[in-house]
This record gives C-alpha cells, sequence and structure tokens, in this order.
C-alpha cells in the first residue's frame, strides 16, 4: 500500500524521471496529472511551495523542486553513489544537465519577442553545442552512463526530459551524439522502465 | 593534514558557503583564488568542467557545481538531515534559494541594454518580493533558520551568497525581512565562522 503522490502537468519535462525512478524500483505512486491551460491549474498554483510542479507527497507531508524529489526517490530505489564523492559525482551532472535544461527554457518560455531573439544565437551557436559536446564524452568515458561507469539516477534525470528538451528547440539534439543516444536506450531497456514507457500516457514534452 | 583545495574567485558569490562549512567543521582546506579579470581565468578556464568554478580537489580527484559541492563539504561536517525526508527538505529550499539567485544573476550578467531592461521589471516588481516574503515565512516558521527548525548547510548556502545577492542588485534586499537578518546572525555567531569572517578577504561581492 503506497500512500505517495507525484503532481505534475500531463508532460514528462520535470517529472519523468520520478515516474521513471520509482516504476523502476518497482514503488507504487499516484501519477496526479492536472490540466496546464485549464481552470485547475491556476486554482492549484497559489496553494503549492513557491508557485510551482512538481510536488511530491509522503505520509501527509509535501515536498517539492524537481532535482530534489528526483534525488529523494534515487535513494529508496538504490540508484545513488556507494560513497559522499560517487553522490558528489552524481550531484555534479544532474546540476549540469539542469543548468543545460535552464538555458533552453529561458529562450522557450521568453514572451519578449526582442528578448528571445537576443537569446537565440547564444544558445543555438554557444551553449548547445557546447554542453551536449561535453555530454558525449561524458557518456563515452562512462560506457553509456552520465557518472560512475553505471547506472545511476543521473541517467534517469537526462533521460526523463531528453523529449522535453527536443521540443523546447523543436530538433532532435541528440542525432549526432551517439553516446548520449546509448544511456536513453541503456535506461529505456530497463524492463519496468520499458513496460512503463509503453504504457504511460503519450505526450510530446 | 588536509588535501583539500577549493579554487574560485576572489568573492564570497557560490564557494562562500563551502569555505564557512569547512571553517564551522575545523576542516583545514587550501583557499585558492584567481583573478577574473587578469589572465589567470582566461588559462584556466578551457580546464575546468564546463568552465565554470568552483571546483573541489581531494585525493587527486575533481569536483564541480557549487551546491553539490556545499552538499558534499555539509555531510562531512554533518549539518545534514537525520534521515531521507529531511535531507529532501534541505535540498529543496537550496535549489529553492538557488532559484532565487538564478533569476538575479540573469538580470546582472546580461550584457544586451534592451534585454537586461525588458528583465528589470518582472525581477524587481515581481520575482524578488515573491520569493523574500516566502522565504523570511519560512525562516519564522523555521525560528530563523531555512529548514528543520534547526542550523542545517541550507542556512550556510543563503548566508555565504547574501551578500552577493545585495551586490548584484545594488541594494540592501534583507532590510524589512527581520528572519532573514536572524538567518544570518545565527550564522555569523558561531565561533569558528565568526573567526573566518573577521579574518577573510574582504570582497564586495
Amino acid at each position: 500500500m503506497s500512500d505517495i503522490k507525484l503532481t505534475y502537468f500531463s508532460v514528462k519535462a520535470l517529472a519523468e524521471a520520478i515516474r521513471m525512478l520509482l516504476k523502476y524500483g518497482g514503488v507504487d505512486f499516484a501519477d496526479i496529472r492536472i490540466e496546464r491551460f485549464g481552470t485547475e491549474w491556476p486554482e492549484v498554483k497559489p496553494n503549492m511551495p513557491f508557485g510551482q510542479l512538481p510536488i511530491l507527497e509522503e505520509n501527509g507531508k509535501v515536498a517539492h523542486q524537481s532535482v530534489a524529489l528526483t534525488r529523494y526517490v534515487a535513494k529508496k530505489v538504490k540508484l545513488i553513489g556507494n560513497d559522499d564523492w560517487e553522490n558528489l559525482e552524481i550531484d555534479a551532472i544532474v546540476d549540469t544537465i539542469n543548468d543545460f535544461r535552464a538555458k533552453i527554457a529561458s529562450y522557450y518560455y521568453e514572451k519578449n519577442e526582442i528578448v528571445k531573439e537576443a537569446l537565440k544565437e547564444p544558445l543555438f551557436q554557444q551553449a548547445i553545442p557546447y554542453y551536449l559536446e561535453k555530454f558525449e564524452q561524458i557518456a563515452k568515458q562512462n560506457n553509456g552512463h552520465f557518472a560512475l561507469n553505471r547506472l545511476t539516477w543521473a541517467d534517469f534525470y537526462f533521460v526523463g526530459m531528453h523529449e522535453y528538451l527536443n521540443s523546447m528547440v523543436d530538433t532532435n539534439l541528440y542525432e549526432n551524439y551517439p553516446n548520449l543516444n546509448k544511456v536513453v536506450e541503456n535506461v529505456f531497456s530497463i524492463p519496468p522502465v520499458k513496460i512503463w514507457v509503453e504504457a504511460r500516457p503519450v505526450t510530446v514534452a
């Protein structure tokens, strides 16, 4: 009997790594999805910590922040490091993947067209190739993983949001990066993850 | 005999929480400071993981990402939670403080004057008061702390960068927030931290 409740929008984006990790570990949870563009979100938003989703509820307590939640769930399903230094290595690459996401998101969500245009070239010409080339090197050195030469929650963190990143820039970012594709394949081929990926709601992001 | 080396610019900003935590725990470390605007940084930058500082070296290994490094050092000096949920609470507020920093930084470091002007009102009229009021509530509920009603590395994370945040917006952000000032006082009054704060290099940020 689980009393874990994960609440997010009906997209993969910042919550999918959490969902995949719970599925990986066979942990039951309620996958609550609320409508981003309906009347529900404006009603719910003011009651969320810092007005954001995802949130995770367990034993009547509420927590927020997607990276923190992903780390918490990773501990439950034992996809963390074996010591503090290993966990530091995982945390560092996860925060770096998150920096990359934030750069893409600040372009994608920008409403001021002048600002958006100014962000475009530095993002597409500099930041994106810079990060992707470094990520590719790291995935190569770690044999299809992001850290420690083995499966950890860093891989789930990337794989959970890799389609969301593509959707924001409307392209396949990883096309020329075989080792990043290998990270995705490595996670997607784990039986309980594979079952989840085939059964989950179909969403673009 | 310590072989911990922390390398950063000669400012508090993203490394000061790490320095203060090491001082708090009586852990020896080399406080390496490189010149941001001299010839040194352009030479060093390409060899840094993802071109950024701070980095921390220990036993010949190198790690990066300031939040990850702060968490790692907090484990050494035992200013973490007592269980996974407590650590989740700390991680969530630290990432939220970091979101606040990122919003201020994206305004401060913006070089395009048109973009900068467009960022100004949403930052000063919306984001800054929104975050500070929530932080003040949290600090009040936790009796002068950011989490768990007691001293944790979340307090160090905020206190380490509070002057840097002020310097970016050229004002005292916390003037009307007595409980945020209490967080600062609580950390600064710890004897080894007090000694460090009086002895450390004087910098604005």
